[in-house]
């Protein structure tokens, strides 16, 4: 997938059609042939540079209709369930797709992820920006996981669901041994039903995380943390089948 | 890497030779024979589970002569960096291998991890570590990045050292166009040093970051963040090649 | 000084004058013989409820025309010096006087604060602020404490300048045996400069610390850290004469 | 209250008797007569200098059996609440006093803490801890604030017990138009049930805060946040009778 960035940094998906700006036309094959780093003119001659989208840039430019995690939140689930490259995730719900491509991305060819979205609006523009990403290894299903997941022996199961609870059956079925269940949950209140479920099913390494990530400000005058920042997005709660 | 669990919790890496505890000892053959979720015995009766490790489980229970990057810290670096499977990393310094290993976990075997580490005997020990986990997609190198990184078109150049500053020259020859340097450093003196001269370098979208962990606890009584918590271990900064 | 407060909770300072509201006026007499808990009515018919201002409730209220200090760094600046009933502080800039009334407020009559404040425009507004709201403890000078401090045996010199070490100095010679010194300060490299110079003109007790505050948000379907908070505002810098 | 320092920045409470320390003895004589500044020695010829105890120097040296509240969540509690000198205000349970001597130091010789706890052991203690600091203004009543409060027209109310619901009804009767109460408790769900109690019994202006306190250390080599902190100590609870 490729991304045009202009001189002020504003970036613009591109390659499936011509790209459009209020600053002229670039032609779909000049940018089909061309190689990251290369500079593109519009008919105008404003300069584009070319880029290979990583998942950041895609997921920021990608149609959304629902709040997506932050990479924050991903990182720390990804970091405590040791996912990696080859494994194996069940997902729910898809949303715009934000978790998706980012597991997607680490789990490789190798690996796959199945992604339940109960809502077909949003399973049908998840479908598409994992398609238009070019994500071979997701399969995106407008089902829900508290009747059935159909997957076995899977590394990860995670839930971006407003009562992971219900899914923790199922889950414990899909799991390989060693495997992980992980639920996104902005409320206290939820940490606590899903942990007490969780345990009552015997999942081991309970853990309840939250991330606060602070952004420094870097300017000649000082260095600050920023004034504003995101208070709070949402817990994440571990367990492991063992 | 199998890794044998007692009743109580406690892990054990196993499988290079008899597992010898001092509930009595299982043999080598027996773990090699074993399956994750398989309960074997010691010659005195104690039951021990087997558990196919993943990097938490190991890089916990393995060698290490210095402190090791935390998964917190870890995941964020990944995530804002859009780590995946397929990419082609340099890191320095390796220390003990916990961050080798995390990125050689994503970037799997499409992908390789080439870490720099000045000091031999800590490069001995993280080649150790990281053979004995199994991965084939790392290159440990005991030498100095700041004298040269002999790679190019790499996806990501992360830094674990006092003066990371020393290798933005370098570090911007081996990157592709797109790709990310990341530095990790405690002292806030060292992020303003750095930054300054990712700019001067024309590194673009600069962000620096701190991740602050907040563990839950979750107990019949009621629900509380710990009462102790990790107040700091380092900061992120990132730079990307445009 | 009275406050009117209508239905929807919105407050109105009183007293000086007639109030006139969009839902009609209340005369100044009726006000000033009014007592806390009392409800007035507009010549329309919609009713106040008369409040004994507190010092948030008029800061809240008071004309500004620069950021003031926020209560949890006032809090945590008069908890960790001992600031008291009776106390002689010395403060400079006032500013809008939002830190002075927060000190008047806890020195009391037997006490007194010091208000130096450089720009005369800042000092008539601080001035006016203060009488208004009836604090008699309060002296605000337009003058340079970095020049000269008059005041002596002084308890607690606060410092809401961009450069506090220049007042160290003149603080030492006017804070008794065991009084503090804290400068508010934004950048970090402020605190470096500071604390050094504090360090080699002998303060003792160096500490500095910020005050991340999180608010909940309880709701009925469940209780969470706020989304929206404040990522920073100071640092407190402390220092002790001994 | 004197408070004598030696040369390791180690203290004592010193003045109603000798002072015996492993550096020799100085007269309680000697001591009574010694003005804050002066230098002592012991009959050893061992220094101490003489300082007037602030009421920090005097918590962290009084008896106590029993855990204390900490200066942020003090100063936080006192500053969201006007907390000022001439204020009267009732507090349960006493614990140490720490937090009586907290708000007695403030709202002065014109103000007056009534400070109800249940335990005998517990009231023994810090009352000999207000009487040896020398406070006036403080009544500690052993007894129980869920039954009754003897006050009217009070400023605040602040609650350190573990079922501050219990109390709302009394307090409310207790404060004046205007006035706040706050409760400080650890767990999450506390806060849930007070803000629900507080809401059905009217009372306005709810919020619940949580002050978290990073220090800083600041260094020859660099500034950081300490790597060691307080993850949790306990959420303000705050209402306000309008």
């Amino acid at each position: 997938m490729k991304i045009l960035i202009n001189a002020k940094g504003k970036k613009f998906l591109a390659g499936s059609e011509d790209l459009h700006t209020d600053k002229g036309f670039i032609k779909k094959e000049e940018i089909l042939s061309s190689q990251p780093g290369n500079v593109l003119e519009t008919h105008l001659g404003h300069e584009f540079r070319v880029l290979e989208a990583n998942i950041n840039d895609y997921v920021e430019l990608m149609e959304r209709r629902c709040s997506i995690l932050l990479p924050k939140d991903l990182g720390v689930m990804a970091a405590f369930t040791g996912l990696g490259s080859g494994q194996r995730v069940v997902e729910a719900g898809t949303g715009a797709g934000a978790a998706t491509i980012f597991m997607s991305n680490i789990v490789g060819e190798k690996g796959h992820v199945y992604s339940y979205e109960l809502r077909e609006d949003f399973a049908v523009v998840a479908e598409k920006n994992i398609k238009e990403f070019g994500l071979e290894n997701v399969t995106v299903k407008c089902a829900d996981v508290v009747t059935r997941i159909d997957e076995k022996n899977i590394d990860l199961v995670f839930l971006d669901l407003p009562k992971p609870w219900e899914v923790i059956e199922n889950a414990k079925d899909a799991l390989k041994f060693g495997g992980y269940i992980v639920a996104y949950t902005p409320y206290i209140d939820q940490v606590k039903l899903f942990t007490r479920i969780l345990k009552k099913r015997d999942f081991s390494d309970l853990k309840s995380l939250e991330c606060i990530l602070r952004e420094m400000e870097v300017k000649d005058k000082g260095i600050r943390p920023k004034t504003r920042m995101t208070g709070h997005t949402g817990y994440l709660t571990f367990g492991r089948k063992l």
